[in-house]
């Protein structure tokens, strides 16, 4: 057996006593947002490692920036953990029931999926986040991440995972990958026998290629190019307020703005409002030539689009900017180049709002709000795992619930077909 | 392009269309069962060529027996049919609701998962039975039957699809893969980006060649090896009633019995007793030593059981059987064997009842009474394109909605975050 396997073998294990643990699992919780808190001394120590190695090797800002931690984000972590105790334990709970016209009563009820493997990068607070999530829902964990971060991941881990084998769940409840070689994340892609899904979370090229080389069930997360859709009926301020608030506010993450179409009935009047506003807040508009004119006729700065703009998701302060002639267009412009993660149209037209939310494919669709707003918190389902892009089991934001399969409980009284 | 792309291309432009198609589905759902019916003498036809061919290639008769149609079987699937048509209508309906404090509704809506392909062995009915469900959820289907039902397979889609055209649905709503070499299945396998999800329907070989080999996600459906626990406080005739009816009803299917566990404390009164009943229906039994010692001592016909014998699908009258010391026992037996199928345990105990159910981890777990219930039907779920043994996505019996996926609908009034 390599290591892996019997990782995989003890969280197995673990798994069939976690799946009957009940309250026993908030007991845990507790404890280990408590550890975090007595020992950030040692994880700060271990992460300031990870940051003087990370920086030696040129990481970027912006991804030290996420691989550091202080006081007030181990902090932040604890709460975190804290607030998942404090959830309704999805297990057991009755998701629908029938009586049989022969007696036998017939319950569907959740239950854990049993051992889930997450992969991801240099964010520490990952370790954190997935350990309890995975743990509220009765499942095992066993966690890759990063070797950016493997210090940091080391510390935090060690000490929630010694802080739940004292309140009495098992050891194997949640593990972590010490080895960070590509070769641990191929073993892991193929645990089939063990891991009953593998969740990535991280940026495209890490999904895609869990995605392309897993044997294990992948629930894929993440890639979000959204789009927003001004109709020829928008309100121009709304539709100013929402391409800021998308595509400004956070522009980082998943669910903010890469591309908005603008209805050729109303760019005159849209366009050069909200192309301002936006060019004022620093954001480089990418523009076909429709919109191009129109921009530059304003003095609005803008620069053409090339073709592979409309599949980018910039992350960055960069707007694809597309004039359409017609709904028609801007439901297959989006049809085409969509990720399936967050739409949203502005209108006033109540036909074209319910034609865009019954067409529209993608995990969340929005009518006069901001596409910011696809996120577990927000949806009123408390703390996320990640937000899946994909059909099956799970779409959208995915919280406890979606951590869960349910199976079939039948009572009777000696009935046989 | 190939050939399977150009379908599978196809496909998803039908599928955008069938997404909206509403109550035109079970248009074409009745004009399609009325096409079967119009067809039957070309679909026997074709079935008898399918059936000669078989029957000079040595196909043993049992396989026979599920290739060969006859007018009543060609009835039965357009009335199957007709029984789609006639459930709800899963697309559109709303999962669950809320209002958040800033005035935006978020829903959960049924949507379809898309292009759903599903690949089979020599079982015409299968292919009217899929393309039907496939339909009624919204999803366009790629169908792909074993080579020795192709010329059955090919009748009975052409005259369905063309009656669904007919009535209005897109060409491509439903495509059958004529080349039935193994590349042909390689490739469906590899078809992502076309297909949302795969479905085997067949035996132990063929599923377990698609869920190691589909880059496709797979829903894993049917093997059953599934356990029947006599409990110490077992009343002994619904025992015997019980472990009749699962072995002897259907041997063949899933939800048969493979294995009786006995309670140490009870098996001298339950061995004799439904082991007699069992034997006299034909059914040899393979015994541990306990086991077989009570059941020669009172002349009842049994043979030692081998290691493999635990893990076997018979599908055949042939059952395991072991006498365990305690509960926990056979749960570990049953943990440890078991393909998370169905589950029995027959007892008179509250506590022993309650724990089964609690803690064994199954798509359906049984207390007194039979697992041939493991069914759509029976479930009061409708038709049936399977019973998924895996945790993700759908678990046990798969109905129509077990072919849907959720979106969010989210509406404000300009709400940014």
């Amino acid at each position: 057996m390599t290591e892996l396997q019997m990782m995989g073998a003890k969280a197995k294990e673990a798994a069939r006593s976690l799946a009957c643990a009940g309250a026993l699992k908030d007991k845990a919780l507790l404890a280990m947002a408590q550890a975090l808190l007595d020992h950030t001394g040692d994880i700060l120590a271990a992460n300031r490692e990870d940051v003087e190695a990370a920086r030696a090797n040129g990481m970027s800002e912006s991804l030290l920036d996420r691989l550091s931690l202080n006081e007030k984000r181990v902090a932040a972590m604890a709460d975190g953990v804290r607030q998942v105790a404090a959830q309704t334990d999805p297990i057991g709970s009755v998701v629908s029931g029938i009586v049989r016209p022969n007696g036998m009563t017939i319950r569907r009820v959740r239950v854990p999926l049993g051992v889930v493997g997450i992969i991801y990068e240099a964010r520490p607070n990952v370790t954190a986040d997935a350990a309890a999530l995975c743990l509220k829902a009765g499942n095992a964990v066993i966690l890759r991440g990063g070797k950016e971060a493997i210090r940091s991941n080391s510390a935090i881990l060690d000490c929630m995972a010694e802080a739940a084998v004292r309140a009495g769940l098992p050891d194997g409840a949640m593990q972590l990958v010490r080895d960070t070689s590509r070769a641990s994340s191929v073993e892991l892609m193929g645990l089939t026998g063990y891991l009953d899904v593998l969740i990535p979370r991280g940026g495209a090229g890490l999904i895609r290629s869990v995605v392309e080389n897993s044997r294990v069930p992948v629930i894929e997360t993440g890639v979000g190019n959204c789009h927003l859709f001004l109709d020829e009926s928008a309100d121009p301020q709304m539709a100013a307020d929402i391409a800021v608030n998308g595509k400004t506010q956070r522009p980082s993450v998943c669910n903010a703005l890469e591309t908005m179409l603008v209805h050729e009935g109303a760019a005159e009047k849209l366009l050069p409002l909200v192309g301002r506003q936006l060019a004022d807040r620093g954001v480089e508009l990418r523009a076909c030539p429709k919109a191009l004119a129109i921009l530059q006729a304003h003095g609005i700065p803008a620069v053409p689009a090339c073709g592979e703009d409309w599949d980018t998701e910039f992350l960055d302060l960069i707007l694809a900017v597309r004039v359409v002639s017609s709904f028609d267009e801007a439901a297959a412009h989006i049809a085409a180049h969509s990720s399936g993660h967050s739409e949203c149209i502005v209108t006033e037209n109540y036909a074209n709002a319910r034609r865009f939310t019954n067409e529209i494919d993608a995990a969340a669709v929005y009518v006069n709000c901001s596409t910011r707003f696809t996120d577990g918190g927000e949806f009123g389902l408390g703390a996320e795992i990640g937000i899946s892009t994909q059909k099956l089991h799970a779409r959208g934001p995915m919280g406890v619930n979606e951590l869960t399969s349910t199976k079939f409980i039948i009572e009777g009284d000696g009935q046989i077909r």
